[in-house]
């Protein structure tokens, strides 16, 4: 928790951390707010109070800014992914935990997976390869030896971990993308705890039951 | 075939029905070459070698371009969703011919989803609505149907259809999203015919393995 804490709960003592910490906070909140990533690096810095050129000094421009707010967010889940691979336990249980993982996430921080797909298609700067390396890489990567280790337990039928990527990580991610297409489309304001359960429950019974040789 | 061959073959002759589709070609065109939405009204026009304004002519807007670019794409895919619906043919069918023609429809136009999540976060100018009534909501109300029809028939075991939706069609379309993902997370160029085709019997059989009753 300490890592993702600080964004929501630095004080602000005027530190070069607080700093820092202050601008990814109320860049978190602004995006939340918006739901969108249309917030200018003005904004932002009005909302922390902060002078703008701060954000120019401490993450380099407003794409450095959104990076560094990805690794605080996701930061913890790649590391805890590793744990998870390491566990004394089935791979099935692995499956499970792995994809309530990624769906709490984007949960709580509803712009991840927007701010993903965004800094996913910025070649320029290279921002494209710095998140495949820090989040999508060790993502699949976790995924392709917990897949091994189900067929080698003879649990999991032979699967191609790339396609169970895709169809995993898109699976957990369209729900959160478009506010606007559940209450335009289903007539649903947000996505509530409830939701967010069943989805889970549902995403885990689709995943199994392809994985799981009968 | 006949409106999206519009799009890619239709004849410049000057007249008030080619423009427009000169238009969306260059349109569809730079879309693909890019990759990206990063796209100006100047260089569609350039592209089409024609003037700029017949773009705010045609469609009123860069938004207007992209919504009717859509719709030429999709239009056709989901008139024969409504067909599909119809057809005299076990429900787990229906769901194969679906799922196959959502990715061969991302395959073809690579650009689709990016458009489609685009315009869903355009709030101004009811752009999001517009997706939902002419895109969204239909593909969830056929779904819906060929899950009742399965649910009926007792092949299918009851689903929410909401969460069927965003599973089904998150997963189909993540593997087009990001191409760069391909190349740095997994060292592919570009989804070839080959992996379109692993990918669609991927969903396929996680689809179905996810609903049929045993």
């Amino acid at each position: 928790m300490a890592k993702t804490a600080t964004i929501e709960r630095y004080p602000a003592t005027g530190t070069e951390l607080d700093t820092r910490a202050q601008l990814l906070a109320a860049a978190s909140e602004m995006l939340i707010e918006r739901g969108s990533l249309n917030v200018s690096l003005i904004d932002m810095a009005k909302k922390s109070g902060l002078a703008p050129g701060l954000i120019g000094y401490y993450f380099g421009s407003k794409n450095g800014l959104f990076f560094t707010l990805l690794e605080e967010v996701l930061g913890k889940s790649i590391g805890d992914l590793d744990h998870l691979v390491k566990m004394p336990l089935p791979a099935k249980d692995k499956i499970r935990i792995h994809v309530s993982g990624i769906v709490n996430t984007y949960f709580r921080y509803p712009y991840t997976n927007r701010l993903t797909h965004y800094l996913i298609g910025e070649e320029r700067g290279g921002w494209d390869r710095k998140v495949a390396e820090k989040f999508t890489k060790p993502l699949a990567d976790a995924q392709a030896a917990i897949l091994k280790q189900g067929i080698e337990e003879g649990t999991f039928k032979p699967v191609d971990p790339m396609l169970f990527y895709y169809n995993v990580v898109g699976a957990c991610d369209h729900l959160f993308f478009a506010r606007s297409s559940l209450v335009n489309s289903f007539g649903i304001d947000c996505v509530t705890e409830e939701i967010k359960r069943d989805y889970i429950n549902h995403l885990n019974e689709t995943t199994l039951a392809g994985l799981l040789v009968r």
